[in-house]
C-alpha cells in the first residue's frame, strides 16, 4: 500500500470517531459508553466478535416520547372514535369508554395491554398490508399535543447518534418494545435505521388465508398472541434473536428483565436506564407515573451496574433540530 | 482514485461473479436464477433495493438431507432412548412407543408435530442454554446411517453456493423451517452462514425466571408455541421479517404457502422447488413420501411459475467434497 493511502486508512477510523456522540455531554457516562464500545471492538480480553454485538432498545420513552400517553394509544383512540358510531356498547365498556370520555389517566393506567386490546378490537378484519397502510397514513399526519411536531420528529437525537455509532462499530441494533410490532415496523427503518426484521414487539395473532380475489393475505385476528413487556422481553429476544444482547437501553420497570438478562451474561455488558428528569425540554416522571413507571429499576440500578442517563444533565439536545421525516 | 486501483475496483465484482454457482449445471434453470439476481440488483424496471432483497429457505430437504427421517427426529429419538428407563409408560404411548420400537415409518408419518411433541416432552426442565449445549454436542458426533458423515456435512453444495451468491448480491438470507428453531440455531451460522436471528422455525414456549442460583434463565416448557409449517410459514415470516420475500426455495408441500406468498407479491419474484430425483447420489421421493411429501406443489408448480430443480440433472455435485465442519 502506498504511504499516503496507508495514512488515510489509519486516520479514517479516528476521524470518524472524533465525537460519535455530539449530543451527549462530555463526562463519566459518555466516557463509559465509548469505553465499552472500544473494549468490545478492540482485540483483547473484552473483544466481542461482530456477530455477537447485539444491542437492544426499548422504544417508548427510550427512543421517542411516550408522554402524555403512548403514541400507539393515540392512534388506537383515533380509530375507536372513528368506529364508535357503529359500536354503541363501547360507551360503557372499558377500555373503550375511557377513550370516548377522553379519560387519558384511566387509559394510561391500563397500559400496554389495553392498547393491544383496543388495537385488536378496532383492527379486526384487516390484512397486515391494510394495517400497515393505516399506520403509515396516520403517523405521517398526527401531531403531538404539546410539541406540535409529528411523533417521528420527537425521537431523541442522542439515541439516534448512539444507534448510528453502534452500527458503525459492527453492532446489530434491535428494538424490543412493549408496543405493537406492526405499529412500529412501517416507519422504524426511515426514522431509526432499524429494519422491520430487527423490530420485536407485542403481537396479535395472524392467519394466512386466500382472499376473495384469489390472492393470499395475512389476516389480523382479535386475539393477543404475545406481550413483549417485562418478563416477555427476554422471551421476545430469545424468539427473534436467539442470543443474549451485550448492550441494552430502557427507561422503565417494563425494561427491568431485559436489562437484567443482558447484564447477567458473561463478559463485558452495558445497560443504560434513561431517567426522564427534564420537565422543560421534555418531561419529568419516574415512580408515580402510570406511563413509563420507573421504580424498582431505579432502586436496583446501582446494585445491578446499570448506568442512569439523566436527560437533563447528559443530553445537550433532546430532539433533532429540524424535522427529520420528509413529508 | 489512481487508475490501477480504479481498474481493480471495477474488475473485482466481475471476477467474483464469473461463475457464482459452479455446482449448478449450465442451462435454462441456472441462467434464470442468475438472470433474476441480475435484474433485481441492476438499476432499471426490476430493481429491488438491498433492504427488500429477502430470500427464504426451507431447511429439511432444501438445505440438507431429510431422509430417511428428519435429523431432529433422530436427535429426539436418541433423547427418548436415554430417558426411557425412568418413563416406563412410554413403551405403549405414541409417539414414544414408535421410537422405542425403532418404527421409523410410523415416526416419519407423524411428521413435524410429533417431533415437537417428542422434543417438548423430553426436554422439559431445561434452560435454553442447556438445550443449545445438548444440540451442539449431539450434532458434533451423530452420523447419518447411509452416508456415515455428520449431518452438517450432508448439506447441499449447490445451495451453499446459492446462499453465498445471494448474500454477495446484497440479499439477506433466512431459514424458514418446520423444524425446531432451537435445534437449528446452534449450528446454522457455522454451516450456512445464517445467524440465529435469521432462523425461523417451530417453537416451544419459553418462560423467563430467576433460577436457584439467583441468575435469570429461559426455561423450556412442555408446550408447543408455534408450528412453522404450511400456512404457518407465511405467519412466521410476518412475525420475524415483517416483509414479503422476493425469493423462496422449498422442496415439499409444507413449503407451498411460503412459495405462494412469495410469488404472489408485486414485481420480480423467484421460487424454486427442489425435486429429489437422485437415488444414487441422494434419494428419490415425492408424492408417496411421508417425509418431505411433494404432491400438490408439484402439480401446481408450472401454473404458479415455480421453477423445479432436478437434483439429478441440475446439480453437478450434491454434497461438499470434504467435510465442511471442523471437529
Amino acid at each position: 500500500m502506498r504511504p499516503r493511502l496507508l495514512l488515510v486508512c489509519l486516520l479514517l477510523p479516528t476521524l470518524a470517531l472524533a465525537d460519535p456522540l455530539p449530543s451527549w455531554r462530555a463526562g463519566a457516562l459518555k466516557t463509559s459508553i465509548i469505553g465499552f464500545v472500544d473494549a468490545v471492538t478492540t482485540p483483547g480480553a473484552d473483544f466481542v466478535p461482530a456477530e455477537a454485538r447485539i444491542a437492544v432498545f426499548d422504544n417508548d420513552g427510550t427512543l421517542w416520547v411516550e408522554q402524555p400517553v403512548y403514541t400507539q394509544l393515540v392512534f388506537a383512540a383515533d380509530r375507536v372514535r372513528a368506529l364508535a358510531p357503529s359500536h354503541p356498547q363501547w360507551s360503557t365498556q372499558p377500555p373503550f369508554d375511557a377513550v370516548l370520555a377522553d379519560d387519558l389517566d384511566a387509559l394510561a393506567e391500563a397500559g400496554h395491554h389495553a392498547i393491544l386490546e383496543l388495537v385488536a378490537a378496532t383492527h379486526t378484519g384487516l390484512s397486515s398490508a391494510e394495517f400497515a397502510a393505516l399506520v403509515s397514513a396516520w403517523i405521517a399526519e398526527a401531531h403531538h399535543p404539546r410539541f406540535d411536531r409529528r411523533y417521528t420528529d420527537l425521537v431523541y437525537q442522542p439515541m439516534l447518534e448512539l444507534l448510528a455509532y453502534l452500527r458503525a462499530e459492527g453492532f446489530k441494533t434491535f428494538i424490543v418494545s412493549g408496543g405493537g410490532i406492526d405499529f412500529m415496523r412501517p416507519w422504524t427503518e426511515a426514522v431509526y435505521g432499524i429494519p422491520p426484521e430487527q423490530v420485536i414487539g407485542s403481537q396479535i395473532e395472524l392467519v394466512y388465508e386466500i382472499g376473495d380475489d384469489g390472492q393470499p393475505r395475512l389476516m389480523r385476528q382479535p386475539e393477543i398472541g404475545f406481550v413483549d413487556d417485562k418478563a416477555g422481553k427476554p422471551v421476545g429476544i430469545a424468539r427473534h434473536i436467539g442470543r443474549r444482547p451485550i448492550l441494552a437501553v430502557g427507561n422503565s420497570d417494563g425494561d427491568y428483565q431485559m436489562l437484567d438478562w443482558t447484564t447477567s451474561g458473561d463478559g463485558p455488558r452495558l445497560s443504560l436506564l434513561i431517567h426522564h428528569d427534564d420537565p422543560e425540554r421534555e418531561y419529568a416522571y419516574d415512580r408515580d407515573s402510570a406511563i413509563g413507571r420507573l421504580d424498582q429499576a431505579l432502586d436496583d440500578a446501582e446494585g445491578k451496574g446499570w448506568r442512569l442517563v439523566s436527560m437533563r444533565e447528559d443530553w445537550l439536545r433532546v430532539f433533532p433540530a429540524a424535522p427529520s421525516t420528509p413529508r
